[in-house]
Formats: C-alpha cells, structure tokens, sequence
C-alpha cells in the first residue's frame, strides 16, 4: 500500500486514458499495466471514477513541471513562449505518428454525462492551461494595440490547439495541426502594433530572445 | 427488414452516439431505442462498427440538407454564412443546456485506435464540413487581401467551431464558445482588404444582404 503502488496505478492510468479512452480501459487493464494487486487498488481508488478524478488532479498539478517547463526551455520571449508551448503538441504530434489526442480534450468530449466532479477537474486543467498562456500575452501586451482582449486570445489559442490536434489525429496528418498554428500566429500579429507584414518570421519579431532552444 | 426499419435502427444509434458516445452506447440501448429486433439489426449492421459506419455516412449524406440548408436560410453573404453556421452550433449548444458535443468532432477523439475504414469516414465529414466554408470564403474572395490562403481559413474555421463546443461543453457555459467565434470574425476581418475597425458589426460589412433571417 506504499505511494509508489499508488503512483504506478496512476501513472498507468493515465496513459491508457489519454491512449485507449476511459471508457475502453478496465479496471482489469489498469492492473495488468501496472503489476497492481486488485486489493491495492480498491484501497486507493474505490471507484474507476475515483482514478479519473486522481488522474485529472494529476494532470493539473503536473502541468507546469510536465508541460510548460519543459515547453519553454530556451525561450524568454513570452510570445515564442506561446508558440513553444504548440511545437511542444506537434512533437507529440509527430512523435505518436498521429495518433496523438489531448488527453484532457479527448476526456472533455468523451464524457457526455459526466458528474460535476469530473468536469469541474477537467475545467480545471483547461483553465490552468488558458491562464499561463493569458501571462505569456500579459507580459508582451505592450505590444498588441490597445483594447485587445488577451483573456479571449488565451482562450482562443486553446480552441486552436485542441481543434488542430483533432484535425491532425483524424486525417493523420500533422500538417492540419500547423495550418491552424499558422492561422493563430497570424491572428496574433494582426493583433499587434503596427504589424508590417501578415505573416512575419519569429526571428524578426522577437528581437533579442532566443528564437531556438541552445543546441536544439 | 424494410429501409424504414433500417432508417430506424440507424437514427436511434446516431442520436445515441452523439449523446452518450460509441463505447458507452450498446447494441441493446439501439434496439431498445429503436424498437427493432435484433434478427433485423443484424441483418443490416453485422457488427457495431459496421453501424459506426453507417451513421458517419448518414453524416456525411445529410450534412447539405440538415446542416447548411437550414442553417443559411435568409443569409445570401457568404461570410455571414459562415457565421450563420457558427450561430446554428450556438443553438445546438444552448438548446441542450451546453451539453452538445459535435457528434463528428465527439467521435474523431474517441476513436483512440479507429481502423482506417472508421477514420476515413470521419476524415470525410470534416473534408465536406471544410469545403463548403471554404466554398463560401471563395465567393467573397475579393474582399480578402491577395494571397490570403482560404482554405486554410476553412480549415482555420472547423477548429474554432470543435475548439469552442470543447471548451463550452466542459465549462457548461455558452460563452467560452461565443468568444471564440468572436476572435474569428476579428481574424476573417483582419484579412480583408482595408479594415476599418477590428472588430465590425456584420450589418456594416455585408451591405445589401440579409443579416438576420426574415422573421427570426
């Protein structure tokens, strides 16, 4: 009954989630992937809701250490930050040869009656994710015209992560996913003083920071 | 076994489908729903998936006639069209207290490990979704500045619906999608030729057609 059992049930739950959906993964399949006993697992998850609900909270306390850390490593410019944070999702993208799905966007839509419980955990990691990519667009607003709507770019900037990787999952093909990022890149230089040109390099915007990660 | 049986058994699983989701849907709720007999569904759909099918295609044969038709009626501009089609998921959205998820979008997540048969299916709803925005964004090709890509806007535009319902649909809360359709039209408006404001009450810009259906 040690937290290294309840980590291992966790952690394997979370990747057949986020891989087979909650409702294709048993019980029976969390045990086997991770070498669990049945007692073990009762006794820290009474229900398989009670391990969505600890998997969503894992996933919400992990997303900054998981995500954007990781994300971010090499780069200052809170824009390219933004953007950082969308070649982080192609590389998974890539990395899954397509297959890959947000595992909070596809929980938000597969659970069509699900309990206040689970979607208030599900807004959550949602929220948590549109505040840091709000800070990344507060700390650059002295460069967006004046009467931009940050809260509703960070809002938007989720839409278009989440309807890219939808996309790119679908017809398997991450170029959808980098259209939409093309389009959101652009939305946000329009939004910007003085854009000189619709579509700039990252380099000719970012003056001074790191448009590449050292070494990368 | 008539097509009206036929027609029954598969309106019954698009509606469960889309409410409860594939996996959570079994072949008894269809005949429960539906009030057929198994010998009668097994007839026509072997297997669950070959019912998937059918309900994609179903999708895809009536997307013309029970989503643009209806959704573009008293609306000759073509890109009031298109947020015509935007005002007809906010509908959907509201009359089903923020619960609806695009049943095509609820799938595409779903399907963790979709045969090609299944993918390609879903890959065709989104293709017919995409070309006629896009349809509609090249009648009014003259109002965007050269060079605009507007398929990729279409494309750009499916994202923003599926990104919106997601997130409206988790926050059960309309808003979150309304923000979203509302950076769009800030974006279709940065696009055209000399704008004057970013962001333009449609009746400004669509001169000469209807902005509101006669009657509604």
């Amino acid at each position: 009954m040690s937290a290294d059992t309840r980590g291992r049930i966790l952690g394997s739950a979370m990747e057949l989630f986020a891989t087979k959906g909650y409702a294709q993964t048993s019980i029976d399949d969390v045990l086997r992937r991770s070498d669990a006993k049945p007692g073990s697992l009762y006794h820290f998850f009474p229900g398989k809701e009670d391990l969505l609900i600890a998997v969503l909270e894992a996933h919400r306390a992990g997303i900054d250490a998981l995500l954007f850390q990781p994300a971010w490593i090499g780069f200052d410019d809170p824009i390219e930050r933004v953007f950082a944070l969308m070649a982080r999702y192609r590389m998974l993208i890539v990395a899954s040869d397509c297959e890959y799905g947000c595992p909070i966007g596809s929980l938000a839509l597969e659970m069509h009656k699900a309990r206040k419980s689970v979607r208030e955990r599900i807004s959550a990691n949602f929220a948590a994710w549109t505040d840091a990519v709000h800070r990344c667009y507060l700390q650059a607003a002295d460069r967006f015209e004046s009467g931009t709507n940050l809260r509703e770019l960070a809002e938007f900037t989720l839409t278009t992560m989440e309807g890219g990787v939808m996309q790119s999952r679908t017809f398997r093909d991450v170029s959808y996913f980098d259209r939409s990022v093309k389009q959101l890149r652009q939305y946000v230089q329009a939004l910007m003083k003085t854009p000189s040109r619709r579509v700039a390099a990252p380099k000719k915007r970012v003056g001074g920071s790191k448009a590449h990660p050292p070494g990368a």
